[in-house]
């Protein structure tokens, strides 16, 4: 029996000036991939940059994590923009996110969307197409990020990008495999046991490449902990599905 | 006799969503280096995108106009930022726009300061110490364009960056070299004219490298063009300072 | 027979900083209201207590154009805003936009929201609730500009609110009474002459209280000025649906 | 012998969508008058609103902390704004907030600058006169809270307003009554001990109306817990140097 590998990633730079938001030294500590924000929903160019020197540090892959221009909503509110304006946003946050990791010593090795823009890139396919579009131009190496049967996967892969699916350790599902709304009751779980076990269960059918864990609720470093874990008690390995130096 | 040879720069890529601002078209058919905004003082994504796209279909070398985070002031309100947040936003706004010209086939060539950020660099160490030091981070191949005698080109050359001098053809100095204040009287010059002459007499003197027009104001187009003509007939040979591809 | 009247409204106050957009002295000569920005999709507080100072000159009425908070997209995007975040913000526009209006020796007389805002608001009862509520709280003798037949001017009457119809002098129509989408062609008209029979013809029907014609577009001011002499000849007194004493 | 009396103040509404700060509902239980963010440094509509709501709860008063327009700087950075700018900046959130606290059944009773306005405005007078001209335009009647011997105190009381000196309980001054730059060390005091000696002791000497504790640092509530349980024991009254209802 060959041993099971998955992904562990958390979003972290979501502080913006004096607001801070989550634990990213403890976080980094625990996960293999960063989704780092790139100061349209969070993050400041300080802390985005500060955050690029200790992924680099703790050995954790940067992928850039693109949102909605939405700082008052942080990024969970589905704003209608046209295609050209996405792309070119999505275009301007991975330049802007690149630059800070490669001055770090790294590069964003991956993208994945944020909050309303992930929600929107599952079934909006003028949405995941603007993604995707930006992606291919920026650079068709990075793979993409996102919900297993969603747009984006599908407009990724048929476009020659390579998309990896992730299972949300602390999110409830609907009947289709769609995320339940976040603003309904039950739709994120707080037990790092029942995270970890989803963790294990997931690692070892092997169908997902990535189990994410949020950053900014409050036991999410507890959570990742109990998570990182179980997983390595059940002998799965923790690794990037892109190592840090793009290997 | 050797011929004289001379750069003429503009800011572009001031627009910013519905408001335009600037013919940057017809711009790009005069100048030989844009200052391209980069989404702090002005300049959303998409404009600097197409920006970006028009300076490389029209051969004009593109650089990065780096400023304040103040779109309601354009930039042009001294805002007095810690060493290390303005050290970070300038690096944010390098590899955002240098994304972005990569993507339409060129790259950022140079850096410039924008308006608030211009000024406060000719004297205040701080703020040109900590610009000097994100161009340092970012690319040491990277030429800055400046005033002659400010901290900022001082300090560049005193790091192994390439200073370039410019001078303003439309904006009055004061004794000692400084611009003045664009809130006084006099400060702006209209005249096609007398900045044809100064564009002539600075390029044949031959000690800066570039001139610089402004973008943004009603006759900005007609005074480029005046300013090329009179530079051509006076047999100087218009030319960026770095070439588009670098060389 | 009896005199038709009606009120001419259109968007003022939409500049932002160092970009300006339309030519509101002009437009200030032709309207009898003036839908005033209110800073969150444009409108720095500098051009709007001067639009309220030059309204008052003008004998104008002023009301709260408010939109959502997207300087970027001119509030042009619908942007999923939960309801009490959206009543807050509209309170937050009006209170702010009221204080300029005071100031200026008059007051905010009624509300309109703008664009996207405006176009949600038509059939989104959440949106248009939110809206509702804001004027409810903040002052329930404001009345509330808006299409017929929407569920914000239904919503409002049935709070107590005062619903006034109006009428776009250069949009296209659908079928059942609903803005042609301004993305697609033909939406938006041009023809100062074509508004100005429209203007006459509704002006005549007497069933709408008011007529809109928009401030940003390039022949703004010809066609309201168009528009309004053809109502002067049509014998139509032009006045505003709230005096600007709130009378 | 008369009993002392005094304000504590402390800054509330600092809040911005996702990201908190402080422990608003604490503090309303111990100060008298709260200087409330107006949205330009922090503070969302939504959460404006409420903490309009929770300080009339209370029965604390509500002063409109005016600041910069700087999110990412949190105010805490000098902007160099025109007057006019600085004047129209001012009005427009003291607009904003009392519009939200008379829709909770109070009003703005005070106005008091923020972060690096509060510097600015102790020796550059054209900020300060900035702001002078702002609350008189408003409201004539609203007190001015400020560092003694600052020009917007000198200034309020040459125009007619009201000013009311404050002492920082937490803050190191220089010996001309200055506050300590908040970058160099020492220049925030922890000790919440101390900050209560301190006090009492201003309090008793009487020359001051109201005492300024911080909100948003880890201890803030513990620091006004025991300001406020020493004060009490001495015999010190805490009241508002304005009422709640304006009285």
């Amino acid at each position: 029996m060959t041993a099971s590998r998955v992904d562990l990633n958390a979003d972290l730079g979501e502080s913006y000036g004096r607001w801070t938001l989550g634990d990213d030294d403890a976080l980094l500590g625990l996960v293999t991939s960063a989704n780092v924000a790139c100061g349209f929903h969070a993050g400041d160019p300080l802390t985005l940059r500060r955050t690029c020197e200790a992924a680099v540090r703790a050995g954790v892959t940067i992928g850039a994590q693109v949102g909605y221009p939405d700082l008052a909503g942080f990024g969970r509110r589905f704003l209608d923009m046209a295609p050209d304006d996405l792309t070119a946003a999505v275009l301007y946050q991975l330049g802007a996110l690149d630059g800070l990791a490669r001055v770090a010593g790294s590069r964003v090795r991956y993208l994945k969307p944020h909050g309303a823009l992930y929600n929107a890139t599952v079934d909006h396919e003028g949405q995941a197409r603007a993604v995707v579009d930006a992606v291919l131009a920026y650079d068709p190496a990075l793979p993409v990020l996102g919900l297993p049967g969603s747009a984006l996967l599908r407009l990724a892969a048929a476009a020659g990008l390579r998309p990896v699916p992730e299972y949300f350790l602390d999110r409830a599902y609907t009947d289709d495999g769609r995320l339940v709304d976040r603003r309904l009751p039950g739709a994120v779980l707080h037990d790092p046991d029942e995270a970890a076990e989803r963790a294990v269960a997931v690692a070892q059918e092997g169908r997902l490449e990535s189990l994410c864990t949020h950053g900014d609720s409050p036991a999410a470093v507890a959570m990742a902990a109990t998570v990182r874990a179980a997983l390595t008690s059940a002998g799965v390995q923790l690794a990037a599905f892109v190592a840090p130096d793009g290997g």
